[in-house]
C-alpha cells in the first residue's frame, strides 16, 4: 500500500546543501530560531493561506528529498548513542517526512516569510498547518535529550 | 511529481467512523486528553522504537484516509466564518497529512499506548517523532481562534 502525496510549493533556504545545516544547533531549542527563509506556495493553493496571518507559529510538514535510505537506527550529532530513529528527528527515516514549527514574520501573496529554518533549499512543502494551543504540552518530558542539559 | 509514503502501522482508536470524533472537542486544548488509543508498529519497524519510552509525548503523521477531497477552504466546526485551509487542522485538505501531539502513556514491544487520540480506528501511521523542546511556542498567538475563546 503506497500513499502519494504532491508537494504544494518549496522552500527557500540559506542552506543550499545538507552539509550546511549546523548539526551542532539541533539541541539547542532557540537553535534555528534566527535562520530566515521563505515558503513559496505554488499559485493555485494560495487561497489556502486566508486566514493565516494571525497566528505566530505555523507547522510545515515537508518532505526530505536529500535523505539516504531510511534507517532504523538513528546517530543523533549531540549523543554517542545508537537511538531508534523514531525516537529522533534524524532526516534518514523509513517514511522520510519532515515536521518543523516556523515563525510567521510576514504573508505576500503566496510566499509566506518564516524563521526558524532547519531544512535545505528546494525542500518541498506538503502541508502547513497552524500551531494551536492543542501542540502546546507545557509538561513534556524529553527523554534522552534531558541527560545531555 | 509525486511523494509516495508507506504505512509503518496503524491506530487504533474508540472512534470507529469519522462520525464518531465530538467535534465540539477540537477547540478545546484538553479536549481529546482523555481519549485513549493504540499505535500498533509494524513488527518489521518495532527497533526504531527504541528509547521512546523516556518521552511524555509523541508527533503522529498519519494519512486521513478517509476524508474528502481537498479543498483550499475550509469550514471549522466551531466558527462561522469560511477559512483558508492552511489557517486550519481540516482533514479535507490537498494533502490529507494529519499531525496530532499525543501523550505516550506506556510502551509495550510493538505497541505504543497513547492518550489524546482524535483520528479514527484503523487510521495508517506514517511517521513517530519524539516532542522536543523545540516545538514547546510558549509566546505563540493563535489566530482566528483566538477570537473563540
Amino acid at each position: 500500500m503506497k500513499i502519494s502525496f504532491r508537494p504544494i510549493g518549496i522552500v527557500h533556504s540559506p542552506f543550499k546543501g545538507r552539509g550546511d545545516i549546523p548539526r551542532s544547533r539541533c539541541i539547542d531549542p532557540q537553535g534555528f530560531d534566527d535562520i530566515q527563509g521563505e515558503l513559496e506556495i505554488f499559485k493555485e493553493f494560495e487561497e489556502g493561506l486566508q486566514d493565516i496571518d494571525g497566528f505566530s507559529h505555523i507547522i510545515l510538514l515537508f518532505a526530505f528529498h536529500k535523505s539516504d535510505e531510511g534507517s532504523l537506527i538513528a546517530h543523533p550529532p549531540h549523543d554517542n548513542q545508537r537511538r531508534g530513529v523514531f525516537s529522533t528527528r534524524s532526516p534518514h527515516r523509513p517514511n522520510p517526512l519532515g515536521f518543523t514549527v516556523l515563525k510567521l514574520v510576514q504573508r505576500e501573496g503566496n510566499v509566506l516569510k518564516v524563521s526558524g529554518v532547519d531544512m535545505v533549499e528546494g525542500t518541498p512543502i506538503l502541508d502547513i498547518k497552524p500551531y494551536t494551543r492543542r501542540d502546546l504540552k507545557k509538561e513534556a518530558k524529553f527523554g534522552w535529550l534531558e541527560d545531555l542539559d
